[in-house]
């Protein structure tokens, strides 16, 4: 099943910036492996802010809420969840590569 | 470039089924010449809700507008589009299929 | 996997009282089925409102949404779905009978 | 009586670790105190925020707040409360155990 | 136990007057049995608008549901319900008359 | 004239557990006060929330607003004032006392 | 004592050109009225919008309830009212005229 | 041409109060002036918040953003600017003496 | 000084679709000679709504409401008004031709 | 293709004021090469609120985010993106010189 997160980056202004690039490359690892794993199928930045759209592929809510805790930033993040069913029109389920 | 929008129909509740359905015959259609030209990358139902999120790739605003006022249904729907960049996370900017 | 939700209904003022009851009395039996067929865990009234809060127990997001496009009072309801996982304090996933 | 609680925990982000853990397995120690005397008849887990959903089981206004009040981490949680009454529709005030 | 409700009353702006002031007639008769009754504590108008806070004192969430229902207005009205506790400074848990 | 407050505290959560029961003390005697001179009608604590609504019987606003200001845990609090007028089905103007 | 209200009016769209403007008529004569009595203070326009902002030198509550429902168009008038105190900054309570 | 703002004052909570008194005292002078000056016609109290609503009288934007700025308390202040207009019913575009 | 509005259009789902495309010429029209007489110095449409963001050019508040109100679809319009000042980084107040 | 952003500022409030010059010094040399490039086709303030409207013409999301995260004073900045069309009714897409 696709769900759809939104998430906003909150760190303090005083961080560290060395803090912050150790975050980001942990991040950055993290989110490669789910990529790789067929979990996380797509993830953009939302324009303008420190935020992003991604979409997950998952079979249980415990699964998808053990992914979200296990981000490095978790701590820093606001996340919303929407889950998505199939669309009457849609051709195919997940997105169509380019 | 790729915007995500969310659309939100709202007909009225006395809307003649047969009009309803016709709307909806040819939004179904209008839908699927948009994926199979690759403007539209995705379209997903909001569970619970008469609404979707959808993933369009167009290289200009003028085009996309013009798409959005095409849709069959679009004096009935609400919506709100996002602006999507490449997220430094990804590896590659669109969604991978299944 | 269970999902809260809540709906919210919103029938026309100058519905047809026979009409109406005509609905509810439809939406009762397609709720108890719901209920017998231990896909709705639970359904309560927001005191004062005419909405509900409902747990559901589907495996798969299309399941669900065909559930919610079930509702013969479907077109008249606002619905808002939130995905719930285990809690990590909780003895058992499902509500605990008196 | 039955009320539907959503809690939202803001914990600072510089919270040492140990006062967290500490913090929580408090809450735990709590909360399954308060399922064993059947006041809390679910807790869920809302999907990607540290936040829950929870339903109370109690006859009275002043227990209830003294109740949350007693939650280890209450100073920390943002807490809004739906009170519940018996739905036509449902064939149990209380949730069915699987 | 205490309830606040704030009820917006929320009439088609074409309603025949009469019709009006006959609903008006019986909500005033119902109301004054509720405060006979000791159910309804108190009813304030919002000043400038078309809205009440009002004040109960019930047993039960269902019975107070019904009491709701039981309003001649009630599919006019929108009702949010918020449940009182006695707070730590109160002299009384009621209001105290003039 | 009656007038309804809404009262939202927001404590630093690293307050001194001393210096915050040196607040509620002289706010528990502020708060008495007012209520033996009449001014404050009814004080309720909102189930779940470290706020209240209470009811002020004053002939002025700038006798409400210095009895506002002269609340010991003024600065810590958000406070929402409604103006009441007597509701044409009341009995009273004033709650009743139980 | 003063109080400012901001006034929004909605017509319906379909209102007869005629009817909106014996109504507009009718307003602007009560409106003088409550100006001459020096009960409204002022009354501006909200750029852009159908609505005013208007300040009320009113002793009372109920008074100023009255005066509100006697507006010809109040029940297309969505109205919120903000009790206004002396400022400790005011060289006057009220504006000062040109 | 006038202008309403609304201003909200947010202090830090830890801010020594002489500091606090100090901005006070300039600011009370700063406001004199404008009022001397005829450009600040009026300012209220919002009752029960640190808040005031203000009537401005200026020719032009720049003028009134190098007002707004030169607050001694700007940094601490939230503004919401609404240009206004006469209204077609005002006896007169300033608010009347007493 | 400048203005910036967002206005949103809410035509009737139902309207004649000549009446429409007969407002639309007005409008047209209104708005061409708003942009040749130097006043709505730009006027973009929001993309995927029926809405524009404009920005006029205007001495007084007076004149801008009665350009607004004399809007051939005003009354199907929500306008929201924001007063603009010289940005310190701007090189220039207005837009820069391509 | 052009965006309207709006960018609100939130400096901390005990942030040096020689560290917040600098900012505004580097944020305003970046915000005028941007105009010399013919990116940014306009900056307003908005009145009363450290916050700005601004035009970008870019062709590309990407080129548009790293101009965003490039503004020296980014960390401190809400920014809101709205991508705007041509409208039917402008004369031109540009805004006009004066």
């Amino acid at each position: 099943m696709l769900f759809l997160a939104r998430m906003d980056v909150n760190f303090p202004t005083d961080m560290d910036p060395e803090v912050m690039a150790d975050f980001q490359a942990q991040e950055k690892e993290y989110s490669a492996d789910l990529q790789n794993r067929g979990i996380m199928k797509a993830i953009w930045r939302v324009v303008g802010e420190y935020a992003n759209y991604s979409v997950y592929d998952v079979d249980d809510h415990d699964e998808l809420q053990s992914i979200f805790q296990g981000f490095p930033m978790f701590k820093y993040m606001d996340v919303k969840v929407t889950p998505l069913a199939k669309h009457p029109n849609a051709l195919s389920y997940y997105l169509r590569e380019d």
